[in-house]
């Protein structure tokens, strides 16, 4: 069957969409895609997918909040899920999010064109980047449930004015009093698939065309903050220090070599660097450094958390300094399920076209889905992997390919 | 002779002009000790001096942009110097500078009381904290004609109320375009010594009340900017990563390691760390380190300089980066006089109280001296090194045996 997908009209088709939907009409900034709730471009954006989609003979709707959905069944039978966001950072790209709701949009229309009549549901959610009221994957906790009503009512807010983002939906004609009816967007599931740029160099530098992801990382976000003696630099002779430059550097190379020996993509990064009072002739009194570390691999990540910590106090205690901890936020994996994910493999070597299988370090709307739903993703290559800018760009062939493989996989599935 | 010197009055009377000179007629502050040029509370310094040095029989007059000088011996005469500056930190303490006038004003006292017709000349420069012009050594700068006259004009105004120097110094009734005049305080000086508060903690932690100053210190002030490449901290694996933050951590520890490595008091320092673009979840695009490396060898501290930048070039270039390394400022060490050195040695060794030799690796008022006239500085401890600060502490009867010190000296070179 698969022969029968021209995979040139499909990218085209693809690069259209995309093309149109970078237009003025559908973004509030000249110089970068800026769309998100609430707003005329996002409201033009979700009009242009349902006319497209009605044009199919999907019946197209909105859940209490304005997430998208449409179906080439009634509502009460079962199919299969497939989507991303059309929202943007406020200073994003064409592809991020939005290329996955073509996508999707190009799988529902390959579907009718074969005649392959698989039944499925497109999904296009809400605020996922948060542009619009600071809350990223907006959409898809409402849908799971992860927000509490007074976070809606009071404590979400939108950037622009301030206003709750329960009267900016009111105003946008939706009812936020019926947020909790938006789990009903899962019903009759079999399984979800999302397609995305990779948001990472991973598939261009390994020349692949296609990712599929096995598992979306959890994280630990973590303070570290090492107390030494704030001394003058240049009265103070080495041996009269209590430098916390030093148990920094020792952390960032220990951090570096416990993810490294972690494996199974686990990764480790000091992202920020605070030094007190930080003068050019003043030894550091005191340096807080921050810890992102992440995997699919539970233990092996954890593991790198507690050993880093425990270094930190360490290398500190070492020099006659002290070193503190403090988590800020932390985040279980996603495992993605294992049918879907050999459903997409199977697919994807049957292109002949180079692939691999992949975690994703990035969060997605599909962690909020897999809790219930079987779910699966698909990345496609950005360039340089640039993403949350203008310069975000990628190749409409690869995300044709990506509909291709999605589409046989869920025919696989069926 | 000295066995005639009663060190506890000399004590009592040096903790008498400290605390006369922290009461509110001296400083602008409640909270601590805040005075620069042309503010009554100033004016009201030098008055108390010219008063004290006046009782005590001597000429005292101020130089054309009001650096006070004040002689036992008509103009014409030699004389040794004595002094240090007494404006301070904009939040200072009691000590930094004033300890050094008290202190030569009591070797003046000692030296009449005891008969000894020693020729002395007691300096108290102008502006070496820079509170007033932001200019550091400024008073001892101009006479050294480390200026220039448009410096004076334009480029150093108050930071107050933004007027020049120039207009400031004729306000308060000097004579600002004789200022190259300035160096004529030097005519006659056969020898300068200073005494100050190390503000390090060296002679605390060592159990020393006096530190000989062998020499000050040089140093290089530079910056380090390390490229690497911003990516997501979540999505990038860690063999496809260039963070800078590695080669800073490597450039932290080899610095310590070359300056402990150089020795002769070379020291080195990163006061300042810049992370772009600082983000928990951001692998740093770059990062800025600052160096701070000084040291009175020329040759040792010059030589962890190159070191370090060429270690930073090469461990960024290991990892596929490029780092480069920019001076800011470098000023060459200031070699003291060995004679008025051993002349101060023999005295403290006298006393029987403990003392050490040993360089100065702040800046002072005796660099500007020294290139005109042979000179040395004395120090005295302050508690737990602390100075900038109204915590800054010291003790009245270490600086009553640096005042009975210097005295010997001069009496021994005489």
């Amino acid at each position: 069957m698969s022969a029968a997908i021209d995979r040139e009209r499909s990218a085209a088709r693809i690069e259209r969409d995309i093309e149109t939907l970078a237009g003025p009409d559908y973004t509030l900034s000249d110089e970068a895609i800026r769309r998100y709730a609430y707003t005329p471009v996002y409201r033009n954006t979700l009009d242009y997918f349902t006319r497209e989609l009605e044009t199919l003979g999907y019946e197209v709707g909105e859940d209490p909040v304005g997430t998208l959905v449409a179906r080439n069944r009634p509502p009460g039978e079962t199919a299969f899920g497939i989507g991303s966001h059309c929202d943007s950072n406020r200073n994003g790209g064409k592809y991020d999010g939005t290329l996955g709701v073509v996508t999707a949009l190009e799988v529902c229309r390959l579907n009718e064109e074969l005649g392959l009549g698989l039944p499925l549901q497109l999904i296009s959610f809400l605020e996922e980047e948060g542009s619009g009221f600071g809350q990223m994957l907006l959409g898809s906790r409402i849908m799971a449930q992860r927000v509490t009503e007074e976070d809606l009512q009071e404590r979400f807010r939108a950037l622009d004015d301030g206003r709750s983002f329960w009267e900016h939906a009111r105003e946008a004609g939706y009812a936020p009093e019926r947020w909790r009816d938006s789990i009903r967007l899962l019903d009759g599931l079999t399984g979800w698939i999302e397609m995305h740029i990779e948001q990472a160099r991973v598939l261009q530098d390994t020349g692949n065309r296609v990712g599929i992801v096995t598992a979306i990382a959890g994280y630990v976000h973590a303070d570290v903050t090492v107390h030494g003696r704030g001394d003058h630099a240049g009265a103070t002779p080495m041996d009269f220090r209590l430098d916390p430059g030093l148990p920094l550097a020792e952390s960032i190379l220990e951090l570096e070599r416990l993810a490294r020996a972690a494996g199974k993509g686990t990764v480790g990064t000091v992202g920020e660097i605070e030094v007190h009072p930080g003068l050019i002739n003043a030894i550091p009194e005191r340096i807080r450094f921050s810890l992102d570390v992440r995997g699919v691999d539970d233990e092996a990540y954890r593991g790198v958390v507690r050993d880093i910590a425990a270094f930190a106090e360490q290398a500190a205690g070492r020099r006659g300094m002290t070193a503190e901890v403090r988590e800020r936020q932390t985040l279980d994996p996603t495992p993605l399920d294992p049918r879907i994910v050999a459903a997409l493999e199977d697919a994807a070597r049957a292109t002949g076209e180079p692939f691999m299988s992949m975690p994703s370090g990035a969060a997605h709307d599909t962690m909020c889905v897999a809790d219930h739903v079987p779910s699966a993703m698909v990345f496609v290559p950005c360039k340089d992997g640039i993403s949350h800018s203008p310069l975000e760009d990628a190749d409409p062939a690869d995300a044709a390919l990506a509909a291709e493989i999605i589409l046989e996989a869920i025919r696989a599935l069926a």
